[in-house]
């Protein structure tokens, strides 16, 4: 049975993540780290998970880690992530990374968005890139693996059909996006507090988001052509979720069922992606790990629409498929029901 | 001192617009109306007014009402408001309709958005619509006026400085437009139940909201140009407040700078509309009649960002900027400090 | 494998109670009633079933659904549920009754609280209960459990070990009560409008809420004394979770470490009941069948803070437990992952 | 025209402040201070002052402000309000101190609660509490004033009159308080996070909350009596708003029209005290300066309900109010529509 280590244990993911690895048949929690001294027992960090694991948050070494876990789920910030990535692989500890660190292909972007050198260049552009729903062929051998962004998932989920099957234009994308506030993360800031994102709403980042050159590089090589977007960011007062309004510009004519035909051929085996014909909330997917989409035309103008769980389908989630697939389980373990799931045969 | 009349006094707008009302130097409400048969004390009807005004909700006929006030604020549903507006005109009383019914200018064209035969199509086309931003100068001298609709001003006030100035292409304009709860009105209706809305976003209404054929008619009429929009209205769990986020199409090359400068020019003088160099959020505008605006670039792509309270700027505040213009008082009477305001004479 | 019905599916409750049930091993959903008569699809009723559960919300006679079958959980409202659920007991089909029309002894109480005269008067006083933690041993040979409400588990757990251990007077107990708006159901009323909740806090029923006689018989039940509280429900801006202070006054000295001990002993067995050391938060059951208790002290005050999801641990998840007792099943099956529950050995 | 300096110009209630005393027709804001060293304009701090104040906030000392301003009102932190306060007075500048620096009388129990030795011991026991309903009649000539808490104006308002009254036991009253999350201030928390809040509820600092010392203390002030409370604050997931559900002991029987004139009687010719039969809610007294309250019987339990707006009514209103007595303004100057005040005429 697996042993896993999850890194950063204090932050919202890794929240999430616990609790849906509490739920996995297949493997065992061994390892929980924070920068923390005291090592707090992890219910005292998560109330909600009194009596459920009875782990302290410890400071360790990566190479402490690797005794101790096979896999890490690393929730650690980018920069700090890429630092203990490659000793944790160096030890021998495979590696599911929840930070930006290995999800762009050239160090020198990296370094123009992130503003910082990267602390591990070489595994740019060989690391996969960890989206089931395009890539679940590459996963399952690989030791690293770059969790995609939130936002990108919504975003690039939402376009790859359209832009595979040639129905957009790959330029002059619109993706007005609005997130939750868990998207920001657990560490106390002014622009956090409960009185600041309480019935306000605003766009933030507005032309400097980090996803976007992730969402560009990831669709770019889906679909093997220069993707550029404009995409915005809002904060909506809410805690959980994530809702892309997606306006590409058709390069032929179709109908809204012949395009819904096209998203069902594309995502055809995939068990968390629900093509639907009403407009989809982030209410119908929160808690889960589903990814629920539609389009509409209005006049002529193709809209997508898009939405997830941002610390879920946007991380923790996602993370579980990855390392499902990386570790032999079937994809949906733990995110689905274990009787729904055909073989919980693990490696 | 002109005595005032709140027609559908039940609802949200109305309630501000009470508020609103009493502070107002000049003016004494005298009718409030509703269709409930008992006649609720409005206290009752809004708990928040007890002890702030001693009136009756009473069912009154047009003819009742002009006995008793000079100026009505027509807060009924559509349809049922021009059935009462035309019989308030005839019966000498001035009239400020918060409904759509007046502001557009074709009967056919409302009766294609709205669903029923126009009751008064002879004051379509006639009617001034009241956004004194754009038509303070039309507004004196009226009897009747169409009260804007809270999307609409939103989008409106973002663009026109932009089309009027020939800056933007008039069509293919997007606007991805987020609104709270409180704009869908006080009746009970399952879609704005808390436990609907509440950690729920989604977008409504995409390619057939109501608001997308008065923004374009407007937009024209202002501009000179045939203007079509992209209209996607989503609901917000909050209150208060509407944030556009539009993407038109420049025709020239500009910086932000000179953009914003075009904003300043074209609303100088005008004491609601606030250019700002941040992203504006609707927190700032709660609860005020300013409308914050700006702009920005992500890459080349023009964005707009205006936002307001919906029920204020975007409803009851403007309508008492429309009646302070009719009625010869400044036109921040009651909106602003009254200190603040160079001259309170009235006619 | 037991065929089950979720009578009155179109609600919040039954909603919960269908996603448990999809996490079920050993159940299948065959039937799904509504009073609609276009027999939707649960999908449409609920959207985040879609592609989860294929079935449509028939409106169905007693005889119908005991055909298709073999156990209903009945989410109808009081009065309409005793109606149907005596017939689906004479037809053969055992009942979980979420409704409150058996969980009175009394049919004279019950008039006097419901406002009408009892459907099925001759069940009232011999029917269980269905609060596992205080009577798992009457479940398992009943066709009838009364479910209990969502603000009686939460303060009937946090006063039953005080009462039963003799630690504090059985009248003048205070419980002041906190709930979320999804307590008051899915119909749309103005009260639980998103725009009438969302800021806005105050109690309501104060004196006359119907869940203070059944607080009153069921303590009065477990505990043999003449158990008299003061029960104040307020309305709080959130959609689930139910906290209760509460403010017994103590029979005898005792200190903090010493009746958390009591509670422990008490409940030392139970999956569901946690005993925390602190101030438990809504927030740490959400979406779980935990109940978080602690005690404290002011002065020489006892203070004891319950709190539970309304719609799971207060009432589809308790559900749950109820059937598995009465079906067989480990009592945390669905409610728990299920590789840590002992045996899953149905009937 | 008195200057006027605000201290800790970037917390929530000197925002609400600052835009109370934008209404106020006498006065100027002519200094505003925080401790940042590189002076931004408040428009900056707070959004929503775009345009309606040109002022920078300044690190200053006492010195200089007392230079500048006629009346300081000081919302900084309890410890560095007193050390600031001394030596304003002694430079001529009058204070509204919005810390709990001068509220207790005793600097022992100031420093058993706030955990550090009173920097101005001497002015303890001497400084007028400044709750004009009980002491308008003190304000007037001072030169300092202790303005209240928000937890305590809620508790005393609704209780002084039965106190007084002697209608109840002074001893074993339970107060159980919710508030919003603006009550615990404008610096970044983990537990003020939006996505710690929202959806949570729990009770907080039971038997500790430092409001108890200064509830009881004006209590027994005003009645005469020695007065006991057991105080248990709640955070509940809003912005504003505090609610207090008050248990007292009857010490003589009454009904509630009885008591309600007790109140009536009590608060008589109090612009700011609403007198309610309804139960009042949060929502009724946001962003204004009234606290509204009632009483309902259970059984033979009496409860009192109070609320009010905890940044206005509860800090920011109330010390407008006591300015205006010091200033010799009539006490409802800027807090209600100035054509209601019957006398404008200052000092």
């Amino acid at each position: 049975m697996p042993r896993i280590a999850v890194l950063g244990a204090t932050g919202y993911t890794a929240l999430e993540l616990i609790k849906i690895l509490l739920n996995h048949p297949g493997v065992e929690i061994t390892v929980l780290t924070s920068r923390q001294e005291d090592s707090p027992p992890i219910s005292q960090v998560h109330q909600s998970l009194h009596g459920r694991l009875d782990l302290n948050c410890e400071n360790l070494s990566a190479a402490q880690i690797a005794e101790r876990a096979d896999y890490a789920f690393c929730c650690l910030p980018h920069g700090a992530s890429a630092a203990v990535v490659s000793e944790l692989l160096a030890n021998g500890c495979k590696v599911i990374d929840l930070s930006a660190d290995y999800r762009l292909n050239d160090s020198k972007v990296y370094e123009e968005w992130y503003g910082l050198a990267h602390p591990d260049p070489n595994r740019l552009g060989r690391t996969v890139y960890g989206l089931p729903e395009l890539w679940a062929d590459r996963i399952p051998e690989q030791n690293l693996i770059a969790n995609p962004g939130c936002y990108t998932s919504t975003s690039i989920l939402g376009l790859a059909p359209l832009l595979c099957g040639g129905f957009i234009e790959p330029t002059g994308i619109i993706i007005d996006a609005k997130s939750g506030v868990s998207g920001a993360g657990r560490s106390p800031k002014l622009g956090t507090l409960f009185s600041e994102c309480n019935e306000g709403l605003s766009a933030y980042s507005v032309g400097r988001h980090r996803h976007q050159p992730e969402i560009e590089q990831v669709l770019s090589d889906v679909s093997k052509k220069n993707v550029e977007v404009t995409f915005t960011p809002h904060l909506v007062p809410m805690d959980r979720g994530i809702l892309a309004t997606i306006y590409p510009r058709l390069t032929k004519q179709a109908t809204e069922a012949e395009l819904l035909d096209v998203f069902r051929g594309f995502y055809d085996d995939k068990p968390f992606i629900r093509i639907v014909e009403h407009l989809p909330s982030t209410k119908d997917t929160s808690g889960t790990n589903f990814c629920d989409m539609t389009v509409r035309f209005s006049r002529d103008q193709l809209i997508v629409l898009s939405c997830l769980d941002n610390l879920i389908k946007g991380a923790a989630g996602v993370a579980v498929q990855n390392f499902n697939l990386m570790a032999g389980f079937p994809e949906a373990t733990a995110l689905l029901p274990s009787h729904q799931i055909p073989s919980l045969t693990a490696n």
